[in-house]
């Protein structure tokens, strides 16, 4: 198949491609795999071949229906990727033909308030491109040449798919002002909760993970974390035993329950920081009173900022992460579908959409 | 009567009082005024003869009964004062007999994690002098000398008794970091909504204070703060429209309503920050997707430092505070009970005990 051929040395004319595929959210939980509508790139584009696309907890939320008053349908989704430069727009600088990649889908307009006070990221008209416009769930994805991220000729395109999650980790640790020695309380075991554990190890903080899970607690004790099951155990008494009865200087809240919300604030020590990570949709009880009593800091974090990105690389890169751990399974654009259907059903951490088929090929790595 | 004598200029000899009063709770609703039972100061310890006393909503709580657990009745409570330098113990330097001075109430242990980490203000073991133990509704009160805070000779006695809740909005103001030429939204205009407008107008930011009681909002007008009554007019829309489009800087919330405590996030800015400064006993829905969203801060505050109360001082000295309009009422000792049924029944400011019958005389001020 013309479409599965690796493209790192070849340079393909986009007219010349035949039959590229894109995988499309239509609608009631279904996904649809058919012809992509590749497009040439503007002068300040790039058009990338996307090798990996990770699926996120929004894609999930996405698919499940929970979006489709801000998703365009048929769309093409997924921000979570790597790939290899195939074409760059004629005022393109920097990014060459065949150069690995990945893409931070932010887009601001630079005239908000928001933006002008130096926050693009959270920009008040924020387009995030996966979400709000087509994503890369595609064989050939153009986007512009802002957006693109260099990536280190060492780091494999599977473990760079899991830079942007990684970016987002990085992001809450940064607003959490984290510091080596200090300890940092994760409550929750997914994806993005073991991300937080392991750049707070990285920082050098000792991290305490909540998780009900056995098989993910078992995986956050394998990068240094001490794991407690807050079903069994008492995670307010572990704490405080850890940390001469003064609480962690930080807790991330991951696991997004009403419950988990409400007791985050109990694990922190006077003047210490709290994130809020997990996204509520409505209000939730907030323990405004532990808040005031121990004067904490709550802090809002979303996305992340370039800086985030690149130490996000840079981590990759230097095997800071356990990439191949956090990795359940990649497979075929074909299979997006049935990826879906598992991460909604099982406790999977991340899974990546070959959107090559390279590995079938065994080419790619 | 002696104990009405102003102690400015004469010195007493403690055992020479004879029926020293003071004014104590003791259960359901009652202040009874009594004999006091003064005590001669320890080595490291000053008496003050009390001027002036103002009541404070910790007060009312106290009289509601909503503290009973924590109050050992019957109870001197009493926290904001000024008063006189009565007597100095043996290793007491810095302060003599016949010296204005206030209190700053708290009591800490030095050894718990949140001392020593240099949040004392905010001990894990912390004695808030006046509920935790005997206050300023008497005569002659005995307390560390390192509690005591000069004041300039130039200060009212009674424009002093407004240091300790000045201190909290300093506090307040402070924790948010508000800054010249910000804008602070300020949600209720009590006693601490009015000082937090004032302490704010002071550091140069533009105040916009929401409060239904039309008298409240003519005060802070009158302070220069932009006012809306947040039951008529759309405080959402007003603060938009007075920052472009961008939100507050800071917001202060300070009426203590589930609602209020809702609503407190939508007015700030990308990154802004958001003081609960109302007390909520028990947990309130918080909408954390817009502090996630927008990046937001919410920071706890609790009392004050010493760098609070000297501001309080130094603001009071140099006359930008209303402290005239503020004080709604004074009363005689024997007429507590009275001021804490006023207060619970109306809108008043700030009302002073008068402990020592002073203004009877016409002799303090």
């Amino acid at each position: 198949m013309q479409q599965n051929q690796v493209s790192r040395v070849t340079h393909h004319r986009l007219e010349e491609e035949t039959a590229l595929r894109a995988a499309r959210y239509t609608g009631e939980g279904r996904i649809e795999v058919g012809e992509a509508e590749p497009r040439t790139p503007a002068a300040d584009e790039v058009t990338i071949r996307v090798a990996y696309n990770g699926i996120c907890g929004t894609d999930l939320h996405i698919v499940q229906g929970h979006m489709d008053a801000r998703v365009a349908m048929p769309a093409v989704i997924g921000h979570e990727m790597s790939g290899v430069v195939e074409q760059v727009g004629a005022e393109v600088t920097g990014l060459a033909t065949g150069a690995p990649v990945t893409v931070m889908p932010l887009r601001w307009c630079g005239e908000c308030a928001s933006c002008l006070a130096g926050h693009q990221h959270i920009c008040q008209r924020l387009d995030f491109v996966g979400i709000d416009s087509p994503g890369a769930l595609q064989e050939l994805w153009t986007v512009p040449a802002s957006l693109v991220v260099p990536l280190p000729a060492g780091l494999s395109l599977q473990h760079a798919a899991l830079v942007e999650p990684l970016a987002v980790a990085v992001h809450d640790v940064r607003r959490s002002r984290l510091r080596e020695g200090e300890t940092a309380v994760v409550i929750g075991g997914g994806p993005i909760g073991q991300l937080i554990a392991v750049v707070a190890r990285a920082t050098g903080a000792a991290v305490i993970l909540a998780e009900p899970d056995a098989e993910r607690r078992a995986f956050a004790a394998a990068q240094g974390a001490t794991v407690v099951d807050p079903i069994a155990e008492d995670l307010a008494g572990i704490v405080e035993a850890q940390t001469a009865g003064a609480g962690a200087d930080v807790v991330f809240e991951v696991a997004g329950t009403r419950g988990t919300a409400l007791d985050a604030t109990r694990h922190a020590r006077t003047r210490g920081r709290v994130v809020f990570v997990a996204i509520h949709p409505e209000p939730v009880p907030v323990d405004l009173h532990r808040i005031f009593w121990r004067e904490l800091e709550v802090l809002g974090a979303r996305v992340y900022e370039r800086e985030d990105f690149e130490r996000a690389v840079a981590l990759l890169a230097e095997d800071a992460v356990p990439a191949d751990a956090l990795i359940t399974r990649v497979v075929q654009l074909d299979e997006t579908q049935t990826a879906f259907d598992a991460l909604l059903s099982a406790a999977a951490m991340k899974i990546l959409v070959d959107v090559q088929g390279a590995d079938e090929q065994g080419a790619e790595r």
